[in-house]
C-alpha cells in the first residue's frame, strides 16, 4: 500500500471531498450520512477484503453526485432517509464507473493515490466493480421499485454510452450528435437521476422532479464538455494532473469534431493526420487549430448553454441557500481549472 | 467476425442450450419466451453496438438457470409473466460473470466460438458485462421491489466470492470452509435464486419458496464440486475441452484440499510443490496422489451429499413433469462428463 500525501483539500472523516471553491455546507451531514451507509454496506466483506474495501475510502473524489441528491431534497423540500440510500447508491455506481474506467485506461493513480488495479491488478479491479455495482441495486431496493427503476435505467445509459465511446475510439469522422449521445449516457444520465431522485422522494410535485432531472442531465453535459476542454486546452499545473489523454486515446470531443467540420476537406485530412501521429506537440499543434477555427470559443458556447437551461431549471424552486449552492456548483462546472 | 462451426447439441432459436441428455421438455416454450425478454431488453443497443449483441446470442449455454425458474415455478404452482423477466434476468447476470470471467481468465473460447474479450478486446468486455448487470436490475424493477432484493442480495454473494476465489488464487493453505464460502457465492448463490423466485411468484406458500431455495443452493454446490473433480480427474475427449485450468491457475478445489489435509506435513509440502510447478504431468501426478489419499471419492461424496439434500428438498413438491426434471437436473450436475 502506497502512504497517502497530506490531504490537498477540505476533508471529511479524513477525506478529501470537494474542492476549496465549492461548498456543500447545508448538507455536510447528510453527506455524511450517505457516507455511513456505502461503508455499512461493504461491511460484511470487510473481513476477507478489507484492504481493498479500505482503499476505496480514498477513491473518491468530491461526493458531487450525493451532495446533487441531497442539495435538490433539500431545495425542494426534505431529506429524508430515502435520500440518504440513494445517495450511497449513485456513488457506489458513479465510483464502480472508476474502478473500471482505470482497467480501460491503464491508469496507474487516481487522486494522488495508487489505482486499485495498479495495486491489486486487473482482475480484482473488475470484480469490485462489479460488486459496488450490485451493491448500488441492493441498498436501493430497500427504498421502493420506482427507485430501482430509475437507477437502473440511468445506470443502462452509462454504460451504453462508455460502451459507445470505447467503440468509437479512433474513429477521426465521429459526429457531434454521436458524441453528445456518448456524453449524456457516460455523464448526464447520472447527474439527471440525482436530480430527478432528490426532487422525487423531498415531497415535491412530479412536475419540479422533472425540472432537477433537467437541471442534472444539463449539469452533466455541460460538465463534460468543460471537462474535455479542459483536457485539450487546459494548463497542466492549475489542473494538477497529466491532460491531453482524450488525444493520446484518439478520443474525439467537440472541439475536435467542430473544427474537423470547420475546415476544408484538405486541412481537416491533415488535422486528422496530426491526429493520428503520436508527435510530442501534438497538443500544442492541435490547440492552435482549434483556436484558429474558433473550436474552443464554440465548445466553451456549448457548454454555457448547457449551463443556462439547467440553472433555469432550478427557477421552479424557491429561493434558498440550497439553490443557491446548485447554481454555484453549476457555474463551478464550466468555470474550473482542474 | 469468426464464423460458427455446426451446432453440436440441439438448438432453440438456432442457437445451442442443453446437452442432449438434459430435457427442459415442458417448458422449453417459456425459456423461448424468457429469451425474447432477454433480446428486447438489449434491443435499444442494436443499432451501433449490433455485431456485440448478436455475439451474445452464442454466449450462452444451456439455460440452466433460466430453466430452473420456470421449472420451480410450474412445478411448485403456475408460471406467470414474472417468471419471465426473472429467468432473462438471472441469465443476464450469468451472462455478464462469464463475460468477466473470459477477461479474469484471458480466455479465447467459449462454446467452440471465440469469447467477447478475443474478438473486441478487454474493455469492451468488461463495460459490456456492466451493461448485462445494470439491464438485469432494470428488467428485475418491472415486478417488483422484493424480487429486486432477492436479485440483488444473490448477485452481491456471486461477486463476494468471485472476488474471494482470485484473492485466495495461489494460497495453497486454503481451508475447506473457505473453498465453501467461496463456490457458495459464486456458484450457489444464483442457483438459489432461481429456486426461490420460481416457487415464490408461482403462488406456492413462503414455506415452499425457502424449500425451492435450498434445493438451488444445493444444487448449485453439488455442480459446483462435480465441476471441480472433473477439471482435475476427468476425460477431455469426452468433455470436449481443455481441463486442468483450475491446477494452472493455482484455484484450490476440494479434493486438494482434502488430499493436503490427509497427507503427513511432508508429503503435503511435496504436493504443494507439484502444484507450484509447471511440470507438463502435473495433472496426472496430482490425480495419482488424489487417488491415493482417496480425496476424489471424499469429494464424489461431499457432491452426492448435496444433491441429496436438493432432491429432499424437492419432496415438498406434488409429482409432476417438472419436478421429475428436477431431480434429473440434480442427478446431471454430479454424473456428467463434460
Amino acid at each position: 500500500m502506497t502512504a497517502l500525501p497530506p490531504a490537498l483539500e477540505p476533508t471529511l472523516n479524513g477525506i478529501a471531498y470537494r474542492p476549496a471553491s465549492l461548498s456543500f455546507g447545508p448538507v455536510v451531514a447528510d453527506i455524511e450520512l450517505a457516507e455511513r451507509v456505502f461503508t455499512t454496506a461493504l461491511a460484511p466483506y470487510r473481513t476477507p477484503l478489507a484492504p481493498l474495501m479500505q482503499h476505496l475510502r480514498h477513491y473518491r473524489g468530491k461526493r458531487l453526485r450525493p451532495a446533487l441528491v441531497l442539495l435538490t431534497a433539500k431545495a425542494a423540500g426534505s431529506i429524508t432517509s430515502a435520500h440518504h440510500t440513494l445517495a450511497a447508491a449513485v456513488e457506489m455506481i458513479h465510483t464502480a464507473t472508476l474502478v473500471h474506467d482505470d482497467v480501460l485506461d491503464e491508469a496507474e493513480t487516481r487522486r494522488h493515490v495508487r489505482t486499485v488495479n495498479a495495486e491489486w491488478g486487473n482482475k480484482i479491479s473488475i470484480l469490485l466493480g462489479d460488486m459496488l455495482f450490485s451493491q448500488a441495486f441492493t441498498i436501493t431496493s430497500a427504498v421502493d421499485v420506482r427507485a430501482c427503476k430509475f437507477i437502473g435505467e440511468a445506470t443502462n445509459r452509462v454504460c451504453a454510452g462508455e460502451l459507445r465511446q470505447v467503440c468509437e475510439r479512433g474513429n477521426l469522422h465521429l459526429s457531434e450528435a454521436d458524441y453528445f449521445a456518448i456524453i449524456d449516457g457516460k455523464t448526464a444520465a447520472l447527474t439527471e437521476v440525482c436530480g430527478r431522485l432528490g426532487a422525487l422522494y423531498s415531497g415535491a410535485p412530479e412536475s419540479v422532479a422533472e425540472q432537477m432531472a433537467t437541471f442534472g442531465r444539463n449539469l452533466g453535459l455541460a460538465f463534460q464538455v468543460a471537462d474535455d476542454l479542459l483536457d485539450l486546452t487546459g494548463d497542466e499545473t492549475k489542473a494538477g494532473k497529466t491532460l491531453g489523454t482524450d488525444l493520446e486515446q484518439q478520443k474525439m470531443t467537440l472541439p475536435l469534431i467542430h473544427a474537423l467540420n470547420k475546415l476544408p476537406e484538405r486541412d481537416a485530412e491533415e488535422l486528422r493526420d496530426v491526429l493520428r501521429s503520436t508527435d510530442a506537440d501534438k497538443r500544442s499543434n492541435v490547440a492552435a487549430v482549434l483556436a484558429e477555427t474558433g473550436s474552443v470559443i464554440y465548445a466553451r458556447r456549448r457548454a454555457e448553454e448547457f449551463a443556462r437551461v439547467a440553472r433555469t431549471a432550478l427557477e421552479c424552486l424557491p429561493r434558498s441557500e440550497c439553490r443557491t449552492i446548485l447554481e454555484h456548483v453549476t457555474e463551478w462546472s464550466i468555470r474550473r481549472e482542474k
